[in-house]
């Protein structure tokens, strides 16, 4: 096996050298080299959802939960109510951080392979005018499932309404054009599609929105109003930044930009989808989704149908051939998963099928 | 200048190039490989107050100030009621805090150059039996003033309440014996005494303490019972970690041991601070706070009496000569801050004090 193994993984994943070789310098918090740092992360993150003059970047020290914690104690007041349709676990997480703000809460449930339909949102706003925001996984990271966001957000808009979307695992690879997709919201993390380090979310938010926000919030590490007050004025990071971090994913979106920017990123991942779906066809394993609402970022496959299938045993065993897989998320049958994003190195997503089928032979072979 | 100029500033630090270096490898969060990181980096952060067997170290994405929310919103139930001595602006921060959590609040309030007296937090506590816990910043970061922790935790136990530290910028290099200083919750972060880089803090609680806060936490992101339940269980963080980060504070806690601990890393500061304040001295500068009162982490000194002092082009000039000073934090006088901890390289404090010699004597020759 090689040293260190891939991470097929939605998160942290592999990231490239010259990313990381950006973390072995230390930079003054204050001072205005690192600032101007920060800056230029908030913008260009803006210039990926077309947000410039609309919006703003607000960044934040934590994972992607923390982000979507802020942004959901920020920009929903304390009498709002959310409704969250959930097809999956980060779904629920939300539901759960709005029981625990205090913030009304309605869901409209379906099964974990079916993605949320507008029309049932629409119809929920309609029923029910007290709802003052949807709450929305674009692609939920359980399953891969990929949510039809612009239908929702058309209908979000039209009942008057305002949208969060937590677009931690889409962000930067699939579209959202905040010209043509209205939200007050949208969350994401450093350490997923723009393949940074994890260590830090950052919320687009639409100004108008956001302005209105000082003191929603039920946490003052969480409030992104005062974050974002704060920056305006002083260019800094309200509390101690992770400069290492900041510094490393300002690198990562600088690599990003010269690859091609969005469609590059996600054409690549989609290649590596389509690669690990025929890969894993041709080799009996068969995915949860159909292809038609798959998202090309993470893949959830059926556990092998045979007797001596344990996760933990074939996670090992594809570990020590160099690549690190992700567990199922599912409650009711077993799966693991399989990410698509990530540099994958030279073997790219044949490595691991490579990996994945020596695995299975021994593993039938019985040794 | 030197390409990087050293951190003369209260976090983040000048880090070793070793530590950096630990952030050349990408960690998957699910794996052995790092979970025995994090096992390894609770235990010797436990170890370092003695609480092994009687407390918890509960790490948390985030800041410091994420940690001491957490530790606030977790340790103290919802009815409860906090005294806050407050002497500088983090203990401000931590009555804003619990201002914004509906935590009753008293505080004792003293001027900036007053350490906390263990006597009038006695008559406090014994004037109002409905405080339940006192919330103390063992030292000030805005000015660098210690206060009295070993008399202020005898008193708080005399008087069963329970005892929240902020040791910020104290842990690791100050003594907190858990064995003889009672305390509920210490909170400290990986980018300060310990020199890691920032992105992390932790949270040291007293187990039986803990284990009563189910459901305290007016958060999901920070709530530590439900953080340290899910790795007791899983030994995983439950939101992404972020892994460099860890791994860095990992290899730095490492060579805090191989430096001699607590001991020899307070001795070092100890030897930063008296060479500065000497040096300092001999350039005419006055330290804001008397020795007897000054912690050996950073200390805050008068702004030059000079006509033509700015802080701005002071620290630019001292900057380009190498060194990031840091600004005060004092509101009615013109101060400036300069750090004892890190690595301050070959010529150590002598270093800094060179080129604040050189950018005072510019400044007083009117070049």
């Amino acid at each position: 096996m090689t040293s260190e193994p891939y991470l097929l993984t939605p998160g942290p994943l592999t990231i490239s050298m010259r990313t990381k070789q950006s973390m072995l310098r230390d930079w003054g918090s204050w001072d205005v080299d690192f600032n101007s740092i920060t800056g230029r992360v908030r913008s260009r993150l803006l210039d990926i959802v077309h947000g410039a003059g609309t919006h703003e970047c607000v960044p934040l020290q934590g994972s992607g939960t923390f982000g979507v914690e802020a942004a959901l104690g920020t920009l929903v007041p304390r009498g709002g109510h959310v409704l969250v349709p959930q097809n999956g676990a980060y779904c629920q997480r939300i539901a759960r951080i709005c029981r625990i703000l205090g913030r009304q809460l309605t869901t409209i449930d379906y099964a974990e392979d079916q993605p949320v339909a507008a029309a049932d949102v629409d119809r929920a706003l309609a029923a029910d005018p007290s709802i003052t925001h949807v709450a929305l996984v674009h692609c939920e990271t359980s399953t891969g499932i990929l949510n039809p966001l612009q239908e929702i957000a058309r209908v979000v808009a039209a009942r008057g309404r305002g949208l969060i979307i937590d677009a931690m695992s889409s962000f930067g690879a699939l579209e959202i054009d905040a010209r043509s997709v209205p939200f007050d919201g949208v969350i994401a993390a450093s350490g997923k599609c723009l393949e940074g380090p994890p260590g830090m979310s950052f919320v687009i938010a639409r100004r108008a929105a956001l302005e209105r926000c000082e003191n929603n919030c039920h946490s003052l590490a969480l409030d992104l109003y005062d974050q974002w007050v704060y920056m305006q004025k002083t260019t800094q990071w309200r509390y101690t930044p992770p400069t290492h971090v900041v510094a490393a994913f300002d690198s990562a979106i600088a690599q990003y930009l010269e690859e091609g920017g969005l469609a590059a990123r996600g054409a690549r991942y989609a290649h590596n989808c389509r690669t690990l779906l025929e890969g894993m066809t041709r080799l009996g394993l068969r995915s949860f989704l159909p292809a038609a609402i798959q998202a090309p970022i993470i893949v959830t496959f059926y556990a092998p149908d045979h007797p001596r299938y344990a996760f933990k045993s074939f996670y090992d065993a594809v570990k020590a051939r160099g690549y690190i897989l992700y567990p199922g998320k599912l409650t009711t049958v077993e799966t693991f998963r399989v990410g698509c994003m990530g540099q994958l190195g030279e073997k790219g997503m044949g490595g691991v099928l490579e990996a994945v089928a020596a695995v299975l032979a021994q593993m039938r072979a019985g040794s």
